[in-house]
């Protein structure tokens, strides 16, 4: 999907957003009222779980308390499920379409490249707000992190990418990206090709994309840009695939929220606020 | 300690260094050849942890199957024990001084400014090694982490900081790092003030220090260094001391085993191996 052509945005979560009722639902309360203001629809799509009733049933009733009133749910548990025109007319009415999590190659395997994908890029394109938490946040991407341990430094073997949904260009996404400490395989995968600005997401922590080109953060956690246009030196080797990768000279950024970062320009934002108590 | 008058070096490690005689033990074996080059005394400080009988075991089996003779022993459990005339001798014998792991605030107040450091001090300075891991590493610097959790973004209200042993200058050091994704407190403890350097090392691995200015990395996994000198915005204030700190334009490298830094221009070199298969 080409920048220019977005008229819709994006809302990429680190995972376990804040659900419930007597604690702060920032980012789910920023969701419903996506769907609240352009008075359409929210459809749920559990295709990353093996478990999509207890998905649909747990999103649902957020929704419902947050006073969204039209929720739709697309259940697809294989590829004829992604092409029928029933799905695709779900797609077509939506405003707001949700990815929850799970296993991000079921998303991709299931309807990448699918009438349902191809409805969504349209919808997305025209102005409808995308939505994908943990799976469905690493899904966003051309490519996405499949796998590669939390809990050490990575070597080439231990990184595993495949191709993501394409709908933001220039980016490799990690999701629960403190909590289960993952700056070694996000770092891995800026390394396999600079081009990619890494991205680490927080749980209970979003990115609100806005025409592919620039977001900003919302939540209780931080963003971490992982920025390898400025490496002057790595040893990533197919051949010594079991050694530690040396990367020098990576530039990161470390966002709250209400900063932003501008995609073109790999510049980050502070808030608008904290520009003025510095001035 | 300043860097011209120091002869010695620092073996600073990341905590769980391979101790099993079927494995690869690069880490204590490099301390055992100074210990045996130097043909002196090697002791060992169990003082950070309140079962020193069992980590005085298990090292004492260790180098003595590394082949290493003549193993002194200091147990320090009160500052009356870093006193005594036994003590300062014990210290004034040894060529390499280890301080085993868990907690750095044992070791600092237990032996902070005591006879005993005063001794170590003056060994380190005439060209003594002194090793530490986990706790043993993070008391090295002149100020030491001590706290902060290893899942979440850091705040300023849940980042602790105390005076180290000040045997190096300009660093804040953490082990266990890529296993317990400890990035977020670093940045926390560099962004507090980035005159000093940010280095996070993994288990079984360690940075052999030499004059205090220049270390190696060694073993098997890898040394993360955060260099907040480039950084142009940091959200940290005492105020907002719960919010997560931003902080944007970090340097990072991650070295791997034979890739070395130099402290005073802040700057990482490759294993001469990988210059060699570059140029």
């Amino acid at each position: 999907v080409a920048r220019t052509q977005v008229r819709g945005r994006l809302i990429i979560i680190g995972g376990h957003e804040a659900k419930d009722a007597e604690g702060d639902r920032t980012i789910l309360e920023l969701v419903a009222a996506r769907a609240k203001r352009r008075k359409g629809d929210l459809l749920l799509i559990p295709v990353a779980t093996l478990d999509p009733e207890h998905a649909l049933r747990e999103y649902q009733e957020v929704f419902h308390e947050l006073g969204v009133n039209q929720i739709l749910q697309l259940d697809v548990r294989s590829r004829d499920d992604a092409s029928t025109r029933e799905a695709v007319s779900l797609v077509k009415r939506a405003s707001v379409i949700f990815f929850t999590g799970g296993d991000q190659l079921r998303i991709t395997s299931q309807i990448g490249d699918s009438p349902v994908f191809q409805a969504l890029q349209k919808r997305y394109r025209q102005g409808a707000t995308v939505v994908g938490t943990s799976a469905g946040a690493a899904a966003m991407p051309e490519t996405m992190l499949i796998s590669g341990a939390g809990d050490q430094s990575h070597s080439v073997s231990t990184l595993g990418m495949a191709p993501g949904l394409g709908l933001i260009d220039g980016v490799v996404i990690d999701s629960h990206f403190a909590e289960r400490g993952r700056l070694g395989r996000l770092l891995g995968a800026v390394a396999e090709n600079p081009r990619n600005i890494g991205i680490g997401i927080d749980e209970d922590t979003a990115i609100v994309v806005e025409a592919g080109s620039r977001f900003s953060v919302q939540g209780s956690g931080a963003v971490y840009i992982v920025d390898g246009a400025t490496v002057h030196y790595s040893s990533l080797t197919e051949q010594e695939a079991d050694g530690v990768i040396s990367i020098f000279g990576v530039r990161l950024h470390v966002l709250g929220a209400g900063d932003s970062f501008d995609l073109t320009k790999r510049q980050p934002l502070p808030t608008p606020n904290a520009r003025q108590a510095a001035a």
